[in-house]
Formats: structure tokens, sequence, C-alpha cells
């Protein structure tokens, strides 16, 4: 077995990947991307609770019942969304020429695709491009694949977690793509992971799961996803790790990389974010709920008010505060607190003074900071990450087709 | 009894009012804004559910209990919010030291404040302001009071709207401030209405929701309020109409006039919003609940990607297909529809092509227009007004304390 890549989705044992250009995008751009795994295995998904579910996404729902993958074919620069049947059958003739060359079941082959909305898939390009794919598949290809799924993001994201489950090291790889996740208004979301660790398909969904709900989850809204958001997980087993079950203290070791690698993704995606100068944790605590606090975080960081006020380098704290009244969250003004990394500027509903304003105009000038939020009624805490919304972000987004 | 003037809150039989600077803003900018009637009369209000409310919003939903009221304070430049117990007695002083000096209850004095949170008021300069701005009051001084009530906005914004009640013509007038309101965010949106109508309490406040439902609500989202939203109509029945019950025909057609006097204060904060190049309304129909309806329109309206599209003038419809399915409401992706003022761009959940697409490139040039969204399930429709999202927005926004 030839070395591994150090990250991506070739990182782990038994995986090949490749990027090519087939003609989505204008020349030159790598277009199309495939991931194999050596032997099938179990495979996990998550996928946008957006309604208008692009045909991608349908497709691989139904495919995901039987929990077994070898193959995850991707295209970028055009979303296959509200195409109607046509868009179905060209997601399931991504699949089917894939499936049929490599000689596996249909329904073990995953399809993704990212772009612009509600355009006919130019089908005829992909299938032509597949077999060049295949060919390119190698241990190398996973810097190609990372590339090929991209649309405005500026770099290429890409991740591997090493642990050691029973005393052998697995790992888990992964890209991803996303650079409209900042907002989390509709822009599509990819991230693809792999895995060599064994591990049953129940448990592997239910680590998934857990890892995105502490990752991809908290940069975006629950509900706001795109029609084409999908996280896809899956695993060979050539670790030959004894094998991971839940409720073990592997699983948890498990979940844990697999959180991180998920974190890494996340976090990479916020800071390409499309105009991205900053990034920063809204972090709630003595929230009743988990649920509260994650309200409460995510009226807060999708504030255009408090997001146009970190691009301003403004300490607009008011801001924060009137995100954190109208979040529909029961609360007693006079109990809360928010500090600016480590600087208190509320205190019982109240500002703290001017020499205090003065401190976090400091923080607003930081890349990177945490805005902390004390609801002072419970003990329950939830984070967001959120960005600042700039010029760019508005000159991106205003001639996004162009 | 003088002339009325032809718009604004002095329009209606009755009312003085009067803007002077005091000096909150810097010289030369009225900041602090006062309307009186010559009798008491009864008053209905409309406030931010925002549970962090400003000091001014607590003394008024305490004085609005009596349903009686005078004479209505307001200053620009400093939102008296999050100021605690010093807040409050700050807001307490403005109503009282009008209230003494105009020998009324304090309970019928209200008051109303805008501009930066987390500042303690500089309530000596507006006391000091109190006996100046009551020599200014006058039938004229309308214009001024509409002035002084501003923050950002480019223009002071008024109305005046008559109407026949049982033979006699009643008139409501009304000035508005608010030019973040575009963005449902958190921004101040203030509105005081008077009327020389005769009608109950009661009666008034019913009226008075529901317009703001129709109008100062539709360029909102509901809890999207700031922590000083605040709408008032002061009635003094000075018209002598025969008084007006609910459940009547001249009950219709005062909320018909009040409604429209609401549209016009509301859409004029719209088209004055930051930054603002468009104003499109979003109208939704074939809904199964009015609240199903509106939580589409909402969605729409408040996507950043939709409102940055609009300033690009790029007609990229799938933005709004992506808006509507996460929008929370269960509904079938082949059932929606999607027009851009009379072009049909989605039918069945499918694009109409290309030559659809030229055709709405030409609707997104337009500075109004309607985008219509049919969910084919059913009959109850809402609509929203909203607005794009600018370079200009972002510019405002950065820097707003600056």
């Amino acid at each position: 077995m030839k070395k591994n890549e150090t990250t991506g989705v070739t990182a782990p044992i038994g995986f090949e990947a490749a990027g090519i250009h087939c003609g989505i995008k204008k020349a030159g751009n790598l277009d199309l991307a495939l991931i194999t795994s050596e032997v099938t295995g179990p495979i996990a998904g998550v996928f946008t609770q957006n309604q208008v579910a692009a045909a991608p996404v349908q497709l691989d729902r139904i495919h995901l019942r039987t929990r077994r993958g070898r193959a995850i074919i991707v295209n970028s620069g055009n979303a296959n969304a509200c195409t109607g049947k046509t868009g179905l059958a060209a997601a399931r003739t991504m699949a089917s020429e894939v499936a049929r060359r490599l000689s596996v079941p249909l329904h073990q082959v995953f399809v993704g695709s990212t772009g612009v909305i509600g355009r006919i898939l130019p089908i005829d390009r992909i299938t032509a491009g597949i077999p060049v794919l295949i060919s390119r598949l190698s241990r190398q290809g996973g810097t190609h694949a990372a590339r090929a799924i991209l649309t405005t993001d500026l770099r290429p994201k890409t991740v591997a977690v090493r642990t050691r489950i029973g005393g052998t090291v697995v790992t888990i790889g992964g890209i991803a793509k996303g650079s409209g996740m900042i907002h989390p208004d509709m822009a599509t979301m990819l991230a693809y992971l792999t895995t060599d660790a064994a591990i049953l398909p129940a448990t592997l969904q239910h680590a998934l799961k857990s890892a995105v709900d502490q990752s991809f989850n908290c940069i975006t809204v629950d509900g706001d996803t795109s029609t084409n958001d999908t996280v896809l997980c899956l695993a060979n087993g050539l670790a030959k790790n004894p094998q991971i079950r839940q409720g073990t203290r592997d699983y948890r070791l498990f979940v844990q990389a697999l959180t991180e690698a998920s974190q890494q993704l996340a976090l990479a995606i916020c800071r390409d974010g499309e105009g991205v100068t900053k990034v920063v944790k809204i972090l709630v605590r003595g929230a009743t709920t988990v649920a509260a606090a994650k309200r409460v975080a995510v009226t807060v960081a999708t504030s255009n008010l408090v997001k146009t006020a970190l691009f301003g380098e403004d300490a607009n704290w008011g801001r924060v505060m009137g995100a954190i009244g109208r979040s529909g969250v029961p609360m007693n003004q006079d109990r809360v607190s928010v500090s600016f990394d480590n600087v208190l500027m509320v205190r019982r509903g109240m500002g703290t003074g001017l020499a205090m304003e003065r401190k976090i105009d400091q923080v607003f000038k930081r890349k990177e900071f945490t805005i902390t939020i004390g609801l002072g009624q419970g003990r329950a805490e939830a984070h967001m990450w959120t960005t600042d919304l700039s010029y760019d972000y508005v000159r991106i987004n205003a001639s996004y087709r162009s």
C-alpha cells in the first residue's frame, strides 16, 4: 500500500480520488470530483432540511437506505436544483455511469452538486468526463477532488485527524466546500469525510450526526440550509481496528476525532467565507436549555447589524443586546451579561461604562474573538461561529451568476 | 381655529407640535420633539416585542393602562435602552417635566427615544430644552417634530389621510422615523399618529393593531423589533363625528384610513432605508394559512442572498426558491410557482427557461416590483415589502456610532 497523503479524503487507508475539468465551468476550472474506496463500506449522511431539495440530495437519500457506499461523484458549477424530473434523471445518470464503470451496485454511488440553481445539468459533458475521472483516480488525487468541488471558495479545504481505537491507528480525512455558508441564508455547503475505521453503519450515522451538530451546524442555522447541503462519511474498515460499538470508550474517541475533523472544515469554511475579515465565536451561557442557548446564539450570529459592526470594528454592543432580546427566548434583561473576550461590557443588563467601551474597541480589532453572553437563568450553553458582513460580501453576492 | 397643515401630526384639528435642538446630537440637528392635543383623548399603542425593552417603552406601557393621552415627547440621538433604573428615571423625568409645565396628569404624557443603545441619556439637556420646546408649540411645528425624531433617515416622513365618518370629515396625521427598519434586524422604528376622530379608547387600540399588522408589521418581522419600536395614535375627538364603534361601517372606514396612513409611512421608511435602491413586494399566495404565507414571505424578504441579488439586479431566482424551501412551512416543491411582476419564472417547481430569464432580467432593473410566490396548497395569502442590500447598507452600519 502506498504512503498516505497527509490530508484530505485519501488520507485514510484504501481511498482514491480525482478531480477534472469536464466542461460545466469555464475552461481550466476543475468541476468534477470522484472519491472511491477499495472496498464497499458503511456510509452515513446528513442533508439539507430545505424542502426545496436538489436532485442529488433526493437521490442520495434513497441510496442511503442500504447504508453501504463505495463512491461519491460531485460536480460544481451547477446545483441541479429546481430541475424537476430531468434533474433527478441526470443525478441518477451520474451515479449509474460511475456504478457501471466501477462494477458496483448503483445504490453504492452517491452524488453531489453545487452551483447555480435552476439550470439543466449538462449531463453529456459529465458522462463524457467520467471515464477520464476514473482513469485519474489515485492516492494523490485528493487535492484535485478538493479543488473540483469549489465554487466561490478562495481556498480548498482539507483535513485529516488520527486517533487510536483499541491500539490501532484510525484516520479520518475530509474535504469541504462552502463560502456562502457563512451567511446561513442559502448557499451550498458540501463536506465529504472518509475513514478507514471499522464501524457499523448505524453507529457511523450516529457519530456523524453528533459531529455535525458540533461543527457544521454551529456555523449555520438549523433549517437555514441550502437546497444542496450534504455531509457524507464513508468508512471502509481497512484500518482493521476492533469494530467500534456505540456507548463504548472507542466510540467516544471516534466521535471526538470526527468532530475535530468536522470543526476544522467548518472553521475553514468560515475563514474562507465570502468577504470575511473576521471569525467571531458567540458563546451563550446560563440558559435554561441548550435549545434556548442555541436560539440566542443563532439570533446574534445572524444579525446583520452585529455583522456590519464587526466589519466596521465598531464596538456597538447595543446591537448585541438588541439581538439577544429579540431571540424569542424568555429572559430577564436585568440578568443579562455580555463580555467581549475577557472584557465585561454589560452587567445586569447595563453597560459598564466608557472605559470598558474603549477596551472592547481593542477587542473588535482582533481577527478572531469571542462574545460571551450570560443569561443568568440556568446552566445550559451553546455556541455559534459567525463572520462579519463586508462590502465584499455584497459585491460577491450581487453578481454571483455573472 | 387656524388652517390645518396639509400633512403630519398637526393635520388633524386641535394638535400642535414642535422640534428643537437640545444638545443630544451635534449642534444644529433637531433632537427633541413634542406633540400635544388641545384636549385629552384616547391613545392607543403598539410596542416592540423585544424583551430588551428601552426605558421609554417600559414607561409608555404603564402610562397606556389608562388609555388617555395629551402629549408625546420624543428624543433622538440616544435610545435610552440598556440603561437600567437610571434610564427609567430619566424617561419618567421627561414625562413629568412636560406634565408639570402643561398641567396635565403624568400618565397622559408618553415618551419615545431613538439612537445609540447603552448610553446614559443627558437628561439635564432635555429638561432644559422642554420649556423652549413648549414655547415653540404650533400648528406649523409638525414638520420640525418630523425632523427631530430622525436618526440616519435621509428624509422626514409625514402623512395625512382624510375620510368621512357619518358625514363628518375626519383627519389622520402621522410622522415616522426609521431607516434601519428595512433590515428587520434591529433598528428603531417610531411612528406617531394623530386624529381628530371621536372614538373610544378600546376601539382605537383595536383599529391601530389592525392598521399596524397591515403596514409596519409588513416591513419587519414579528419579534424582530428593536428595543425601542413604538407606534402611538392619539385621538382628540375634535372633528365631532358620531363616535366610531367597533363592527360598524364607520369603523371599517376609519381602519381603512388608518391603514392607508400607516402604509404610506411604512413604505416611506422602506424607500428611505439605509442604502436602499429598490423596494420589492413579496406576495405569497396559495398557502393553507395566513401565518404560513407570512412565514414564507418573511423568509424570502429577509434573505441576504435575495437582497444582494436585488441590489446587483441579478435575476438569480434560485435564491428565491432556496429561501421558500427553508421557511419551515411544509410544501411540495413541485407545486411552487414564482413570478417577477407578470413574468412566470418558476412553474411546478421548475424554471421556465432562458427566454423567461432574459425577461426577468428586465424586471430586476425596475425600482419597485413584485415577486409573487404560489404555493399551490390553499387560499391564504400574505405580503411583505423588502429592500435590497447594498454597499451603502454596509457602509452606514459598519460605522453607525462614529
